[in-house]
């Protein structure tokens, strides 16, 4: 199975390319939906032979559909760790889908763009994620996906819309979030207050790592708290425009940081450079902080540009299963640190950045 | 005056070429001998009027030899701060000659060997510096300089010998010191240990900059306490079997260290190599302690080859008054620091310890 977490490892990932508006701070934007089929009890409460009926109907839907055909289906027991701990790196699936059990499985397109989930916490969830901010191309993507398995016979009420595991999805069934890079707004402990300012527009800001306010490398999910009362174009436009305003924000911090101690904003960025050009073991943690004062001081014009598409991957090739899953043999945490350290230096070693 | 300073910091300095045996470990080799003129009393109970007679009697002495004709002669009154600052980072005065006053000079030579101070605390102190371990040379050199200056009728006395303004001179008026990076051994800390035996057998350890125990860029000056009652070949030979002995323990500690925390340790070498290359603005300290970590990285093989001269040459260039003298506009602390980055940046990029 080895050589399959490394495929899933190898595989493209569509957001990652860097493509999209605001691609420098923005990574990427996801729509999710929750569905459930008509007349089977949610997961949690289904027997095995329910969640096996479920994940057979979901199954089938998608390999009826001509057009899913390049999409790959596995159930999650056939999996080794490895490759569920890479999935999960590239939040192709859920950590709780990843632990597996009867009729729990996945489907994913060829370009990693999307993702259906069988029987998480419900049936089916279809997530589409694209690069930048294109939260309405990625809701345009998800809602076809959703009309082509429609024929599924979604659990609906005319009332309260979609009918959901958890209450906090009955509605439109929808997610919708950002996954932005906020590094100056961060130092200026700004976060908690915009935090708490997206939570009286139904907004929710998660740091990507974790779910602190200051996230490891300043990376945030912005999302929508409530999926019922509003359209599904209403929650796509909030988000869409909250991001779009955290970009401004992060755009005048920058500015401010840069005229309030110029000098010093430079030496912290090149001296993460240099780190990260020349370090010989490191934890994940300071490869992400490190890479996120590279990624804002490349935007910044303080280092030569250093491609975004080589900065995402990078945020996935640092991960531990993905460095597992490209290793011939089993590896210590010490070795981790290191490959991750070399991983670091040929990703970076081509991209400028000299004196 | 400026002009004047740059030329002093851009005069050559023999030892920084790293020539002598062990030149990785040891910078520098330096003998000193303190003398007085006979019917002359000590500069410190000298008036004006006596230290400048004093004065004038070495200048004319130091004149006369043709084979000193090379020598610069100057009154240290007549230079400016910045200028003074620069001799004192190179060592070929002393602070306290510095200070200036009546009749109180220096005479160096051309190729920055050897140094003649006036009317510091003795009214002669000759001192010869070459890189490396270089102690006997150093004192050959001395020497003939003393005798070439013996005319001048040195304060000697036939039971106690050389006649000196403070009693730890009396007799040789010779200190034999050796400059010494002991990275590894400070890093086991065992630095302290060393230097309570070292003062059992009449040595002493300082460090280069300051005093402590343990020296910001792991640089210890090993020197002979007493003057008295040993000869001048027996404090020559002690001093360098200590030194002798303390490269040898270094080596020992290096070959520990890389068996204990081999990747470790490479890590710490290659990420000192990483801010040398790419920091904008950094302390003298820090600079020490990093060019200590690339020095030792280098010897040890961890790091391609960094030369030996070009490491000499950086412990003065990034001092203050040598980046002040070399800049022509008056530098304010955050500016030096600027400049200090910018000096260690040219000077290592064009060595090789690339990935």
């Amino acid at each position: 199975m080895k050589a399959g977490a490394r495929e899933i490892a190898d595989s493209p990932l569509e957001w990652v390319g860097g493509k999209g508006e605001h691609s420098g701070m923005i990574l990427s934007s996801r729509v999710r939906l929750a569905r459930n089929l008509k007349g089977h009890v949610f997961p949690w409460r289904a027997d095995k032979k329910e969640l096996s009926v479920c994940s057979e109907r979901v199954r089938s839907s998608i390999r009826s559909e001509d057009s899913l055909k390049p999409f790959s289906i596995f159930e999650v027991d056939a999996l080794d760790p490895l490759s569920r701990g890479v999935l999960i790196e590239k939040h192709l699936i859920s950590p709780a889908l990843a632990m597996g059990g009867p009729g729990r499985g996945a489907a994913v397109d060829g370009r990693g763009i999307v993702s259906i989930m069988i029987n998480e916490e419900d049936h089916v969830r279809i997530q589409a994620i694209l690069g930048g901010m294109s939260i309405h191309e990625a809701w345009r993507i998800a809602r076809c996906m959703d009309e082509l398995l429609e024929k599924l016979d979604y659990a609906f009420d005319s009332r309260y819309g979609f009918l959901t595991a958890c209450p906090t999805n009955v509605g439109t069934g929808l997610r919708a979030s950002v996954m932005i890079h906020l590094p100056a707004l961060t130092h200026l402990r700004r976060m908690g207050k915009l935090a708490v300012d997206c939570g009286k527009i139904g907004l929710t800001v998660r740091g990507m790592f974790g779910e602190g306010s200051d996230s490891p490398g300043s990376l945030y999910q912005i999302s929508n708290q409530v999926t019922l009362g509003q359209t599904e174009e209403e929650l796509i436009e909030k988000v869409s425009g909250a991001a779009l305003g955290l970009v401004r924000q992060e755009e005048g911090a920058r500015d401010r940081i840069l005229s309030e101690r110029g000098p010093g904003l430079e030496d912290k960025v090149w001296r993460a450079w240099g780190l990260l050009r020349f370090s010989r073991v490191i934890e994940a943690r300071e490869a992400l902080e490190l890479l996120s004062l590279v990624r804002m001081g490349s935007e910044m014009g303080i280092l030569p540009q250093v491609r975004v598409a080589t900065l995402n991957a990078l945020l996935l090739d640092i991960q531990k299963a993905h460095i597992q899953a490209r290793s011939a043999t089993e590896l210590s945490p010490e070795e981790i640190g290191r490959k991750r350290s070399e991983v670091l230096r040929k990703a970076l070693a081509t991209t400028g950045g000299e004196s």
